[in-house]
């Protein structure tokens, strides 16, 4: 049984591998002869060694190719502006923390964000992580659950904040309280490691029309780093690969601060706007909500961070969507995750319908490390 | 061949029928031995007919099981609350006109909307409509295509408006003239009918804070009456059935009037608003689109017509679903169509995910009528 299964993945992966030498010669017109020889090269090292290793210049446009194929998201067109970091070096959680503030520092670029994706080594299966980042996202705010059953901070970040908590961080107790980076390398117990407040990038949140705005003491950071998913490029699982883009602005102002499951302002917005709010029919969710967006939007654009409203970026991935076809290719994507959560219907996406196949190389979403650590130790029981 | 595929429909229809005799005993707690004699009764019907006929109760139920089951309407709590009128005896297309103003009038009640189906003769086959109503309300107004390529009303009434012209029908040319009623019997010409005036309940739209508002000239239709879809309870298709209920304001202050392929107001709106129209960051879009559906659900309630604002519509959804999953029944729905086209992620829909299977009885779409007349023109060429 052993051998065959092993016989199998071992066909398995070598078919992935293939596919996926097959489209990078064919996309960046690699002369037929190299892809050949390359094709040989990773059965050969397949045999031997039961796996194989992608050049930089595989990784970095099969990184790429991931993003192009995410259904999810509405950014696309800058698919081939990634800058990939090469970090399957770093082999210490140390070494792992020091790749990441580098990514940090490189993609927040004074506001000038640079979409990144920084590569570990990958795992021969999904299921069993080398090197797991336990954040969702490298930055994000703790949320602490109180006695009287209120969260102060982002109720998002319950558990991971109790997890770094019993691993001996203590945050200030604030709203907005960067958690640390979590790393697990496979064997190991979780490591945590402050991320140095001089790389974070914060935008304290004004309203361009409504000066008392400012005392709802808002602020959010200005970069979404998504840490928590397993990039797969030609069979090879790389566990841990955060990358960024940058933010549509409905994100924060219409979903992370307006959410009733989140900071849930929208009800302190609308008393401080002075609406009426005894009747759902005074819109008054509607109005405080754009409000937020609209002082989300100045906020960061005043500060000089890069950040893209929701009808920019509905019209950005109409044209993603145009470019694809007219290279031969089908686009993809998910209706429900593209339509931005303020005033849809005023947006392109919304009148559209998409193909939602999942094509590879792509990011894929992973059991949560301490759901998998748990499991693990209920296993050994 | 003939008698084969004969006796396959027939097979196919019984099924269906028992199928909603058994539900319709089951679920109104008929003694077994009156639904076995029901069953019994439609199937001798059937052998000797091959149809059959539903009593006034099945029809009345079955219709409101095809609202239960109607997985885009938000509005389901009330499925039980609905007036059925059973019209099966029109025959000319002067007896179903003179059905459908009483339905208007009806179900109108001086602005206390009553939800309200009218039911009239079915047929056999689906694609073979015994009757059809050309509109897809009863009423809408017309939309003129001018030189210039610009529409003065209703662009989506466009098709619809030259075929009333085409049978002779001339309208005002104002952005907000009725379109005639378009009835067609099997075999005849489709014949046009004028909506009495004095049936039509029409809300003219003001702004409870901008004066200004008024200067749009906006005016939309109490009652969004559905009469171009077809019915179907067990195995019986109503190709002529028309039904409403009331608004929810989003369909007319977020669609109707907002959609850049309807009436697209939004840039007139903005403008008299003083909106920096520029860029989009300002989210000039957004502010316009909140203030045109405060107008909306202020319009309605001011003039005492019932109306929904999303955020309650939401609230009453749940409460359907909870009541369905009491009465050991698992809800359906279509997210991308329960969610509101106005702040989504504010209300309970967006946040939770439903079961998109198709029940019957169930309210389908049809194939445009002139579409039909026309392909059936070219099958006999």
């Amino acid at each position: 049984m052993r051998n065959q299964s092993t016989a199998f993945s071992h066909q398995a992966l070598l078919q992935e591998a293939a596919q996926f030498i097959e489209q990078y010669g064919s996309e960046l017109s690699i002369p037929r002869n190299a892809t050949e020889a390359r094709l040989k090269q990773v059965a050969d090292e397949l045999e031997t060694s039961g796996t194989y290793a992608h050049t930089s210049e595989e990784l970095a446009y099969g990184a790429k190719l991931a993003w192009r194929n995410s259904n999810r998201c509405i950014g696309r067109l800058f698919w081939d502006a990634l800058s990939v970091q090469d970090a399957r070096a770093a082999k210490t959680e140390e070494e792992i923390a020091e790749a990441i503030f580098h990514h940090i520092e490189y993609a927040t670029n004074g506001g000038k964000l640079l979409p990144t994706i920084t590569v570990f080594a990958p795992s021969a299966e999904a299921e069993r992580p080398n090197i797991r980042i336990w954040n969702e996202q490298l930055i994000r705010y703790a949320g602490y659950r109180q006695a009287d059953g209120t969260v102060i901070g982002d109720p998002i970040s319950e558990e991971l904040t109790r997890i770094c908590e019993g691993l001996g961080w203590q945050g200030e107790g604030t709203a907005f309280d960067v958690l640390p980076l979590v790393i697990q390398i496979e064997g190991r117990g979780p490591r945590w490691f402050d991320v140095p407040r001089d790389i974070v990038l914060e935008v304290p949140l004004v309203h361009p029309d409504l000066p008392a705005f400012g005392q709802l003491g808002l602020r959010w950071y200005a970069v979404p780093f998504v840490s928590g998913m397993r990039l797969e490029i030609g069979g090879l699982h790389y566990t841990a690969a955060p990358f960024n883009g940058w933010y549509m602005g409905t994100e924060i102002g219409a979903r992370n601060l307006a959410d009733a499951a989140r900071y849930d302002m929208l009800p302190k917005l609308a008393a401080l706007m002075g609406l009426d709010t005894a009747s759902e029919s005074t819109l008054w969710r509607d109005r405080a909500l754009v409000e937020m967006n609209v002082a989300v939007l100045h906020s960061f654009k005043a500060q000089g961070v890069a950040i893209v409203d929701h009808h920019t970026a509905s019209k950005q991935f109409a044209l993603f969507t145009e470019k694809e076809r007219q290279n031969g290719r089908t686009p993809t994507g998910r209706w429900s995750w593209l339509i931005p959560p303020l005033s849809p219907a005023t947006t392109g996406v919304f009148h559209t319908s998409y193909d939602d196949t999942v094509k590879k190389p792509n990011y894929f979403y992973q059991q949560a490390p301490q759901a998998g650590a748990q499991k693990e130790r209920a296993d050994r029981l």
